[in-house]
């Protein structure tokens, strides 16, 4: 798909579907801050406070951070591909660490407490999507980043990488979705039905990370976003490589 | 995209593909049929047995037959792309009368239980998704199916159209995980986390609605799997109606 035309006379409205997925992505982490710090008890690491640690990472790491990384490459259009891939490969490492730091907050929570671990589709979801964005993590270092993979191999794997990255993203906030519903129904349950400010609060954040999903989701599909190929950089990488093993150049 | 090149060597994966879709939505209607027949007291249309019938009807209309009704560009590769336009549009008719049928179960139990209306994030989502569901299927029986767009605003619609049909399936299976979620708390909360049979079912059922999306927007958006276009019906509708408006034909 790399070496399809484009019109790039549409390219004047990305800035503003990305400053709106910024828009969108901020406002959801800080009304989760809002929610868990002012409606159920602010944070710690320890006692019932260390559980709202949760939400916060999930949504800062899995959504927001992993939206982002995503998005490098429709935004840094000018860069090399290598640095675009080095930046996308660290802010999901930041993403790794913050949402590993949430996690690990909820399994302490839950044991402190005597809580069963893993009951619930969310930490079924939730776990689901977490270990596939390893895993996915892992095979986009080894594909992409170092030199292991051939140009067929990369070329088979790229839009593999491609579909999962976006289901991850999807799955993220679905996880976080029904996490809202799940933390609604345990704290709020008698007085949800009632409109409260907590319970409307909560669900406008749900409805905000489909947003920023779909922002998100848009961008990159969007056939004329695409980053344009570099023909050195293709003849110094792909094509060098693949003329080294003596095979034809497939197209990614 | 539709004149790239195909390899057709790969369709021969299509057909395992697409059973494996028909028998993780199969396996979901009928594992939510169980779930509400078996553990939450059958079907009625009164009393809270009419609360059942909802599940049952947005699984098999907004996912199970809305994914089938996405997956017959894919299924149905040598008919007229008339027919099979006809046969995308009647299987989402079908999907839209079963689930106006299970938003009505809904609506009408919490009426006569005397329960609020449109408070949680699952009816918030729901609800977004069936009306974007009604939206996305009056444009698509305008721009596609009656010739009243021009060619050009068909293939302005079109990548819109793709994007928002399976943007919609995202939404409809998570949508319906979070309505398991809720059930699940209203209705065994305290056994919930001991790992029951019916939490254990449910949760299971969830991950299959996952799956099932997974496959059909897996099929859907592999390019090797596209429908090849048929130049004698480019020729007699877009181009033939693009020529006679003295335009050049853009790519759709």
């Amino acid at each position: 798909m790399e070496g399809m035309p484009l019109s790039m006379g549409n390219l004047r409205t990305l800035p503003w579907y990305v400053a709106g997925s910024q828009v969108l992505g901020v406002a959801c982490v800080v009304i989760t801050g809002v929610w868990m710090g002012h409606y159920r008890g602010g944070y710690a690491w320890d006692g019932s406070a260390q559980f709202n640690v949760h939400p916060l990472c999930m949504v800062l790491g899995l959504v927001f951070l992993y939206g982002d990384a995503v998005l490098v490459y429709r935004v840094f259009r000018n860069e090399t591909k290598r640095t675009v891939k080095i930046l996308h490969a660290l802010l999901h490492m930041i993403a790794l660490v913050i949402s590993i730091v949430g996690l690990v907050a909820v399994f302490d929570f839950h044991s402190s407490a005597k809580i069963s671990h893993m009951y619930s589709l969310h930490s079924w979801c939730g776990m689901l999507t977490f270990v596939l964005f390893i895993l996915q993590w892992l095979l986009g270092l080894g594909f992409f980043l170092f030199p292991w993979a051939s140009a067929q191999l990369r070329s088979w794997y790229l839009p593999l990488h491609v579909f999962f990255g976006l289901l991850l993203l999807a799955m993220s906030v679905g996880s976080c979705l029904l996490g809202i519903t799940e933390k609604l129904l345990f704290s709020i349950m008698e007085t949800y039905p009632r409109f409260t400010s907590e319970g409307v609060l909560a669900n406008t954040l749900g409805l905000l990370l489909v947003c920023f999903g779909v922002v998100v989701g848009y961008v990159v599909t969007r056939e004329d976003f695409r980053r344009p190929p570099n023909p050195e950089e293709e003849a110094l990488s792909v094509h060098f490589k693949t003329l080294s093993e003596g095979e034809i150049p497939s197209s990614p």
